[in-house]
């Protein structure tokens, strides 16, 4: 693709992700200065007439009810991966067999075996791949791993994260793909972005004694069903942990957490400092600086001294949202496929993380600390 | 236009607010279900070279270094206004005289002379207009707005606003458009966003004592240069206001608010009850809550519960940023120029702001009370 | 006194504030090192027998229904006044003719000519005095003070304060003292406050433009009662003020606001940073720090660092409390008797706080802009 | 001694801690209307010196330099112990042999062992116990104590507790009582404070599994010594827990935790709502509130609905300090003893978060899960 200015995107999933995918590709030329241009080619949905209309809201110029069709047009360079979780991995492995690159809506898988499976097709193939754990690209994490990786709070010695949400907290919501023992809860779903965010600001993350808990045991079959079915998956996961490089503490992953809507947060404590967040703050970070009678927290603003902010606002404490993230990596995908640094998080580094969420379950089930398997 | 499907767009100047502009259009029929398609027909720039580049970074057909040729232009139905302050009259003019829908950036004029003629020409002419005050479309104001006039709190009894930043704050900072004695000065720049809060949320403000200051009497003649010239506006403005439902209160301007990066801030004092707000964490509304011995301010962080935030993300807590207002400022220009609500802050209200600025800029003259005239 | 261990206390009230005095007293000792012991000596109440219960109750040797043996007893040093407002006259001016030292509960007068009064005698005495203006003795204000001072954050150019509650926000709330058309009111009563933080902290206000506001114009006259009375006297004053040094700013007292308990608040802005502060967190101060890419508010808790904090306990962030103020008042009144250190704010100073609120409420009443009378 | 008007206090130690219960028991009969005055009668301190000069600042009667006169001594009715670790033990049980009252500091013992045999003696000899647990006497926490318990959350799924300092984080901190292996460590320290909070607030802890990390291997033997000897204790603990109520969680205890003063927090989910709480802003309480359109947290102020706040101050918003959380514990040990409520925590209660606290450190050294012993 060395030599063509422009860059063909291929959907396959218009739901929220899809949508916010499309919408992400559309506004960063606007706003960044890439190397290609992303050009919104072939939507793929459930059926041929969502995908039209889903293609005409979207700005995509063809749509197709078959995602295979997508995966070996010849006008799609980048296939993004927004369909449900159960869909990733053939999805995925048909658009390496296909060449392309592959961007995948996290998790990329809901079991490390099959995560392996599509990272092991990709790096047999040489295509590149990127997994949406956008979290990361806000310019405040980017600024904390800065702070940690210059050693400016010190080592790193403790680590106290969490991803708390309440959008399971009422027993009467229902089963649905969440819920599905091949893959679901709290630690797959929510406790992902934490231990992603873990490994990516303090490292990998070696062993775990964890429990996996069940809040409510039975829950409705369908939305307002008077009939219940046995929950098989954990609603809260409280873990141990411990670093590569020392470093030990605790993750928690909730979606039963009654009052809280967007708890990713953290704290890491180093020997000479230490820096905290949280996405219900996300244009927040705090930092402690230790300057003698004047030790505190200082709240620092995002601003266009944090990149990659200044694409998006020259003034300082004006504010990104949710959705920008995706455009920051949207942003990073063009990079990264035209050669201008390194596609991070990759579906090795993907791995890793279901990696962790699963030896939170064995250690769960075991009663006793696991090793993480490396990915 | 109630037959076309399209509606086409004409974006003058190309700077910072006009790629806002540029994005936001093109980002909102994938956000919101529209009456109309905005088409991003025609960009005009100060040179056809600069307009050239910057169509084709953010997505318009054609260019012009004429915005003459855009405001009668037939592809365009409404001409969006991002130049500078000294060409709003002329463009906002010729463009009703086109008879276009006219989009004008804030503020509509520096004077409200100016912003007079701008107001009764398009009123005369029937045209649309919509002037850009997008701080008013977070839905965390809009349910702020909503508390106040459904009586939530109370009677209205007290307004503490401000909106202090940093951007002057360097004695250093040079000379530049801002400090044009035509109009410039802190009270102009960015007390008109929060007289234009205070208006929306609690009425016409009748009268105002003030004073203007001018912290720094000489600034550089240029960026870096070592001559220095006297500066004639005022870096922070303290106004007292009376409003016309008979609540007071306080309004601060202030540009050189070392320290301050966006508090665009007030507290509504009700009989009842209170709302507290600050641009700084524009995702979140205090409501306080009497519920006896459960008194105190309840932190409400913005979600589907608040429209039209559901338009942005389907999940509460994952924040809206600032080029998002401006989408849903572009989305409620689209529904209103398609019949569908009535456009708000049109040019009437924007010379009610300036018509406010200037009784403010009078009573720090004469050392009294000064009424404002009405627009 | 110089020569003697003990210095008796004499107390006029047994209220709140004179309960408050005396757990000073008692507690002191323990707390600080002092060069004198306070002893409860003499307490004076309403009725011999109030005041015997009182004494009992907190500690006093002897008790009286009548102030005027207490101000001539020979085992009485210092006379700390908490009687009722219109009684602080008669009884300071007795306290000085018998040749005492004279501790005052703020206002030290709800008129600027009888604080005159007061300030003259006393000087022409030689008698020394303090007023308990107890939010000052914060080590948080202390820190603030320090900085200003030591120009750690540059040349002051604003300061906006403001003293909040709400317990006169009921329209039912009944007359009091408080209403005393002979000098209550929101201005006088908690104004006083936040005029005595600003002069502390940025130095003398020479002019202010003021609007005093009355919004329940009819109050039961007694509690519970159906008859209701005209108010005379503000329920809320926003005030412009310009300070000697040249910063300029705005002061609010409300005794209306709903949803407020304590926000006795400030932020002074200098030319190299700032600082804000609010009662509501009283063991916090906000620094604002310029280090480039992690500009923001620092949030300092109060520990040891921050004298005279240590003397309550020996670990940084277990918080003081508001009783704790007037312990440190107190160490500083035994200390500045013995003379070590300046007594402050004497009468003096407490007479230029009255001359301040009486300015605001000139302005009020004039419509212009009023000089404050030099104490 | 049901029918005597006075209760005579003697102390045990004459550091911060006995400063902290001297000053409490002079402060609270003018602050609490009580059944019994305490009367500080005997101080006991290491040396007849330092014991005299301790009694003359406190306010104590008479002193002596040997513990074992003051536990037979007629006078003394309750023995406070605010003595070394080492010698809770000893003192303890010669005050239970001499039928006193025993008060004392936190911890009880340092192992469960040692609290057990005091606990058997105090419930064989009938005598009362209370065990300074301070924080537990905050009105916040008392108001979280009566939402949980009134089932104002809903049953209770998740604990999320911590306490967290930096008083060890240097790695020069030397070598003191607090790294005594015999039972020193942060988990014991200072994990027993949110142990006894969890217990307080959610009941018994059934099970653990934890880990204890030494960070700082050695430490100087000495202040400022350059020699260093191995450290055996823990420098923080992270645990989960599950209570017998069936909620799960995790604590952390971390005296390394630089940045943190006083982080002694909890979040308690409930499926019907939360509260939240850190000892930083001792005087808030969060409690989240599901009002449509208007969900979440409330921060409440202390005030007089929070009892006892109001025997402190008549208004809400002033705050207390951590000193006088120690005034409202005595206020309970007095009326406690005069049989007016329970004695809480009394030594079966200490013993209890003793016993907590061993299975952490158990569970650490095994691996896995470990049961609490009963108390």
């Amino acid at each position: 693709m060395a030599d063509k200015p422009e860059i063909g995107i291929g959907l396959v999933g218009a739901g929220f992700m899809g949508r916010c995918h499309a919408n992400a590709f559309r506004a960063v030329s606007g706003l960044f200065d890439l190397p290609r241009r992303p050009v919104a080619r072939l939507l793929a949905d459930a059926t041929p007439e969502t995908a039209a209309a889903s293609a005409a809201a979207l700005g995509f110029a063809r749509a197709t009810g078959d995602w295979r069709t997508l995966v070996t047009d010849a006008e799609v360079d980048v296939v993004a991966v927004t369909a449900p979780n159960a869909l990733h991995e053939p999805v995925v492995l048909a658009a390496i067999a296909g060449g392309k690159a592959v961007y995948c809506e996290k998790p990329l898988s809901t079991t490390a075996a099959s995560a392996r499976t599509m990272m092991q097709a990709a790096e047999a193939a040489g295509v590149p791949t990127l997994v949406g754990f956008n979290f990361l690209r806000n310019p405040m994490i980017r600024l904390a791993r800065d702070i940690v990786a210059a050693g400016e709070i010190g080592r790193i010695t403790g680590f106290r994260g969490r991803h708390a949400e309440n959008y399971m907290a009422d027993p009467d919501a229902p089963h649905s793909f969440r819920t599905d023992p091949a893959g679901g809860g709290a630690a797959a779903d929510i406790g992902s972005h934490i231990v992603s965010l873990a490994r990516h600001l303090v490292g990998p993350i070696l062993r775990t004694s964890a429990a996996c808990t069940t809040i409510h045991r039975t829950r409705p079959v369908h939305p307002g069903s008077a009939e219940r079915a046995p929950v098989e998956v954990d609603d809260m996961t409280h873990a141990l942990v411990t670093f590569e490089d020392g470093a030990a503490g605790s993750i928690e992953a909730n979606w039963a957490a009654t009052g809280r809507t967007m708890d990713l947060s953290f704290e890491i404590t180093g020997t000479r400092g230490a820096v905290a967040f949280s996405q219900e703050r996300m244009n927040e970070l705090l930092l402690w600086s230790a300057r003698p009678g004047r030790q505190g927290y200082t709240r620092i603003e995002a601003g266009p001294d944090h990149p990659p902010y200044g694409a998006f606002c020259p003034a300082p404490g004006h504010h990104l949202g949710f959705n920008d993230l995706k455009v920051i990596e949207v942003a990073d995908l063009i990079r990264g496929i035209a050669g201008q640094g390194v596609l991070y998080p990759d579906f090795r580094e993907a791995l890793a993380v279901q990696e962790t969420v699963e030896a939170m379950q064995r250690s769960s089930a075991s009663g006793g600390w696991e090793d993480v398997l490396p990915p």
